[in-house]
């Protein structure tokens, strides 16, 4: 076992940076030697402020490296896969950010890259790694809330993206939805059988406009039985709503929100509560370095991924079964899909 | 303005004992002046109990009795509707429990009665009178939380009722879901017009053998866009689960469970509150007094009652739509079902 | 054992209606058969709204009433000390507001009284019946926090009483904390040995102006070693504030305060709880029926009261004590004040 | 202004490895370039384990460093004041943890010393950097409660030190309630007239035969009027107690504890939240990096430390106070100890 791992990063963008920082700061036995982004000046800032000693516009200078053991890639997911493939040939262990791709055949090309490489891919469902709902998890595979009957997952964003992004990012489902779809999985230890979804453009006809929704109630139908309501909303008045419920046979474990301080004021108008952590990139702070330490220690210890491959194309499923519930207006098996 | 109602009660079950008690006890503008049921050994121990003047055998001799303005209709469910004709028939004012019948035409007979009777009826959906509730109502409408996107309803129970009553009842959807149809309604201020029921059989094979489900995920579809999720479990191994959230474009709102109490124990296994309020009779104590109150005073007053036979119908229609998408596995518009 | 109890009531002022109408409304082993007041009108607006058969201006006529067994005076606090001796003289039961006397002696004499005519006298610290602090004394009494060793209460008044009322009440110990001190005794299950007062007028200089203190932090020195801090002020802008902690080697039992309902709301504000209960009459609703049913339950089983005339009295002695404390700037033992 | 700061850490003890963490991984601006231990090992382990250049048995290296401009002391508490005088001599700026010495004429002589040679002084009060206690304090500074009456503060540990430390510590108020105390100011905005002290030895026979007392209730009478209760024990069964409250003429603001998770079990048992997080190495995390990165950045830009000296002597003279109010029995003042 190595005692530090090689680490290069693809992509200098805002997620790129929070995992640049976390290997920097918060990973001891990673070390991040370079860094890799095609806007050449977003790449060097990123290395010049983290003390990365190398970045290039180029990933392949990345995948060269005999230094590098691993890749972390956080380019445009349209590329997501393409590196998947390249990285996995070049004989890199992966990091990979959700999704892999919007096309379950691409997806697939991508993992069969990776099985015949026999490198590893952890794929960045960082919400599995919040200590909320790692504890949920704990808690529900420990059976102490007996056999699970019913999941709720509340999950609203604070404000919806950009108009050009939400023409582009695969539509609500794959963008956001896709997060819940994970989580219901890893929740119920069980498998999603089929799906319905009712949408509305509750909040800026500019998205309906742009062909998707923005407020959405999911249901889901598990293999053994269980069921399953997803809500979502691309705005939250209130911030960053990111809350779980499983019922079971013998009990219920909850989720509620993270606030940013346990200051309550009472005055004559009320009882007052902060607001929840703005959004994800606070909410998941700690998930963030979490996964990544799962990451960097699958590696070292060769020790098969946390969120597997597998794991990354399934909620890419879900989202296409929701698609065509929303489009047929009835409930769709996942199985209709491949 | 009578200072006081002469009030009539009809069945003397559990639910009559708990009307009669409030009106004996809690409101003084009402008089209750006599009790009927078909066992006339149960009219005679409440009216005993409670000191009512007269118990009858025949809920005909309260229909005859100038002195009493007003009925409150507790028999058995299958009698409903028939009361309501016969006390509209006779004049009298009418507070009848839910569901006034399982069968619509039964129950616009019943309400054309009504109509032609010129009396008041209001049906006993009694969690509008919960103080929470009533808030959330009160918000929503004041708009503290902006257009109502999404409704959240979790109604589950502590225990099954016994096989016998689930084969009579009408199912979960009539005996259960009914009081979330109506809350559901009262929350949104907005008609629905679609169901979509995804069901189990999760908690008791027996509840499958008599034809009906014990948990059930229910998305309502709003004539307004807004979205709804009600999740139902005939068996809470924590107690009586009441809690409703509505969300909107300006905010939320949410319902948590009552508790007993308010004192909470830290121990070195971890911090403990007490369970809910154990079921309907407990947690709706106040609002069961405050639905009577308000019965007493629409009649006193002459002011329209503030649940209708109108809002006893839908939620009945609710029910038969829900039954028809759970058996078509589709989701279901209202106006299928009329 | 008789089936219901017959009752006089002396005194028809705010607290006195109160305890009239649970008598005529909710405890039906209760018969109230009279009321008087020096105020007759007082005494007979009650009678007629209650229905109660007499109403008198002298108490005279209900202590020779032979169909009343027991009475409850709720006449003016320097009265007290003299119906209960009289009323104990004509062999009635007796429940007594707090305080029974501010003067010592006279409580005593009024103690007396009650011994040689054998009566029962339950005083009223309605406190004691509250759910929530029923529950921590039972989780303590049951040992669920091991030994007791610190209590912390939090008792603060929506506003202040009239200063007309601060000049003759006794000051804030007298009037105020003596709820606390009968509440640290309840729930320690131990007696105080010393009390120390730290007082400020930091609402109101016609407070001071009066003599008295507005704001006081009282430290209790229990027999057993345990250790106690009660804190008071008489203007809490966010209204009555009743909340009460004990810290025991094994664990801690908590009890928060009561609001009026359970809706929660978030906006971009923040996240918004409802006020407590207004004042002690809303948040004691309970409490003062339970403590009525208390009484006349011990009445007819014949058992002890719940709260004896010596429950009565030891608050009054921590009273002075804590009076002598803020004027001699030192603590003070009990023993000092007998 | 330097981009980073040289800073050399004095005690690789577990305080001093926290420090060193902070500042390797999570503060860019610093640069931690050496490490001194009397014993040896500790400094080249710790070294090592963070990638420090040098590491010295003679705290003198780093003083004679040049390119270290700031030091951190984290030694053993009777050296702490010796380190401050001696970096100051050496034109170092200084991080130095609480107390400073216990004896106040050597912390006067430390002071003394630090204003002579015109360096930085930041004390190591961290629980002011507490995202919760920092949002209390910003809320009574901006007026929000009005004017402060009564602060209460709930400080419990998890288990009581070895008995070894019980007997150097400088008892409880020194060793314990010095943060209280520290807390006290900082919340107020205010200075302590007064302090009133009652204790007791309730967790174990041996803090008592040691000298100390291992519960404690001391009253606080601030100069503007208001009042405080702070609560200590030794051993709370439920974890580390970290409560403020503090209650002004416009509200109140309420600092519950922090858990580790939000998910919360509800069974037929009850419903059960985490314990908070264990002690202040995990309460504190996060304090712990930002009271080091304020000491980084007064230094850098120049600004006044957010903890002074005088901050750090305060609380010295406050536990000397309560220690002969303990003794004497009595209130003492502030003044009596100068």
């Amino acid at each position: 076992m190595a005692s530090q791992l090689g680490i290069g990063l693809i992509g200098a963008g805002r997620i790129g940076r929070v995992h640049a920082e976390n290997l920097a700061y918060r990973i001891p036995q990673a070390r991040l030697l370079a860094v890799a982004d095609v806007y050449a000046e977003a790449a060097h800032k990123l290395a010049h402020d983290l003390g990365i000693p190398a970045a290039y516009p180029d990933h392949r200078r990345i995948l060269e490296d005999p230094a590098i053991q691993a890749v972390v890639v956080c380019s445009s997911t349209d590329t997501h896969a393409q590196m998947v493939e390249e990285a996995a040939r070049a004989g890199k262990h992966i990091f990979c950010e959700k999704p892999i791709a919007l096309d379950l055949a691409r997806i697939d090309r991508a993992l069969a890259a990776v099985d015949q490489a026999g490198v590893k891919l952890q794929v960045g469902f960082q919400r599995r790694f919040d200590p909320s709902f790692q504890r949920a998890h704990e808690a529900i595979r420990a059976g102490q809330i007996g056999v699970p009957h019913i999941l709720r997952i509340t999950s609203r964003d604070p404000q919806p993206p950009p108009i050009e992004y939400v023409r582009v990012c695969g539509g609500i489902f794959m963008d956001m939805t896709i997060h819940d779809f994970d989580m219901a999985r890893f929740l119920m230890g069980d498998e999603v059988d089929e799906v319905y979804a009712a949408c509305g453009v509750l909040i800026d006809p500019a998205i309906g406009e742009a062909g998707d929704v923005d407020t959405a109630v999911v249901t889901l139908q598990f293999a053994n039985g269980g069921l399953g309501a997803i809500d979502n909303s691309r705005r939250a008045a209130y911030g960053y709503d990111q809350r779980v419920e499983v019922f079971g046979s013998q009990g219920m474990v909850t989720v509620s929100n993270n606030a940013p301080n346990a200051a309550v004021i009472s005055d004559a108008g009320g009882i007052h509560a902060p607001l929840p952590l703005h959004f994800f990139i606070e909410r998941y702070a700690e998930a963030y370095v979490a996964e990544m330490r799962a990451f960097v220690e699958c590696v070292l210890h060769d020790t098969p991924p946390p969120v597997t491959g597998h794991d990354g194309r399934v909620p890419v499923v879900m989202g296409y079964a929701a698609k065509l519930s929303l489009e047929e207006h009835r409930p769709v098996r996942l199985s209709e899909i491949e």
